[in-house]
């Protein structure tokens, strides 16, 4: 490896042959030396899942100049784990997790891959951003994206992040009219299953929905923020501690002998 | 359903066989009416995973006095999800999740299936409470924790929770001389994989590790309150925003234009 660059450690959830994670290293490749290390298939929607019961394995897929890319086994944070334990030479300067075929603004933090990934980058102690582009296609256009994802990534990589805080960026389709800093917005996802039958008649289940938005009017909001065209930065904390509420349930729990 | 009774709903991430869930429907069953909806596999590590690759089902595993139990083929949030939009005739009063073969301290709270159920479950506004035992045995005596359960459940059902915060509970093994409120124990897992080889020669990863401590002397986090043999309550948030470094974030990507 080229210890003079910085090492840009690039992962993401929709597996090795999506075009956002092939948009994503071209668009730093100039910026560092570059490794990406990825699921072997789509792994959406995995959270912060690690893989307890079988064996992981990674190799290197391809070796482009400056960009070397290993397909695992395992989920997004897998990737960051086992790439970070057993298959680097030196700590990435940052990770850049994505770009995401589809939004994880919102509620949509907790669920996302993308994101498990780049939270798992900040227990690591690494700058860590997950960027996501709000349209699901496979063929989705990332021009206006990229120009988002250089902004972002030069200027963590020259001033960092606090610790225990990563980023979670959600960028609209279509023209970007710039980048507003927001907060997650509040809400629930509603009627997330298609029912249909399997082919002995059985009901199956598909995941689907809608989500609620409680906040439509908090121009502070993620999704606000997406629906007047702008990208939305969202700074993560990995720290999930209700601080707010510990004198609370002291009281709450006040007899507390067994 | 017996709609004078409190509904109490029940998942794990250990899978419908795990000592753990039995021992909580038991434990709590003169509480209310019981519906018990969890993984037909052991889905440690899970954290918030949603199936999005194939469909769900579900079915009645076994009916007894007062308590129902459904075996799902989905991760411990698609068991909240799938019960709470597709099986329940009303909402549940609570939900409980484990009780857990091992510790879901510390950092451990974002990989966790059992915590990843009741973060589901205040997604839903739904009190919600996940416990573990810090003992992984398939035998693991739970006889101390049942005290600890009882005490919180009862309280959370009569008191309720806070919109967004749920709580983190893990009880030591051995002994619980009682219950202190705790915040996360900051640190990170190291040394996380075991390489060995396959039939074939390649190289295997298998995932272990030690959890790392960087608050030893803290008195109030979950490690230090485990470690002097009480039980430690976390209130755990669903919004993950850092409040606190949103100014300085605005400030770190001053120019937001394109």
């Amino acid at each position: 490896m080229n210890e003079n660059k910085p090492l840009i450690f690039i992962t993401n959830d929709d597996g090795y042959l999506a075009k956002g994670v092939s948009v994503l290293a071209e668009t730093v490749k100039d910026m560092g030396e570059i490794v990406v290390f990825v699921p072997d298939l789509p792994r959406s929607g995995m959270s912060g899942a690690i893989t307890t019961s079988h064996a992981l394995r990674a190799h290197i897929y391809k070796r482009e100049e400056n960009i070397t890319t290993y397909v695992c086994n395992g989920t997004p944070v897998d990737c960051v784990k086992l790439a970070l334990n057993e298959f680097l030479d030196r700590k990435p300067d940052i990770i850049l997790s994505g770009i995401n075929h589809g939004s994880n603004a919102g509620i949509s933090v907790l669920y996302s891959g993308t994101m498990g990934a780049a939270i798992e980058g900040c227990i690591f102690d690494i700058p860590s951003v997950g960027f996501s582009l709000c349209d699901h296609a496979a063929d989705a256009d990332f021009e206006e994206t990229k120009k988002v994802v250089r902004k972002i990534a030069k200027k963590v990589l020259e001033k960092g992040l606090p610790k225990r805080v990563c980023l979670n960026v959600n960028i609209p389709a279509g023209e970007v009219k710039g980048i507003k800093v927001a907060t997650q917005t509040q809400g629930k996802w509603v009627s997330e299953y298609h029912r249909s039958k399997d082919g002995n008649g059985n009901d199956v289940f598909w995941l689907t929905g809608n989500f609620e938005n409680w906040e439509t009017d908090n121009e502070k909001t993620d999704e606000w923020v997406l629906a007047n065209g702008y990208a939305a930065v969202v700074p993560v904390k990995i720290d999930a501690t209700a601080y707010e509420f510990v004198d609370e349930l002291n009281n709450l729990l006040i007899d507390k002998i067994l």
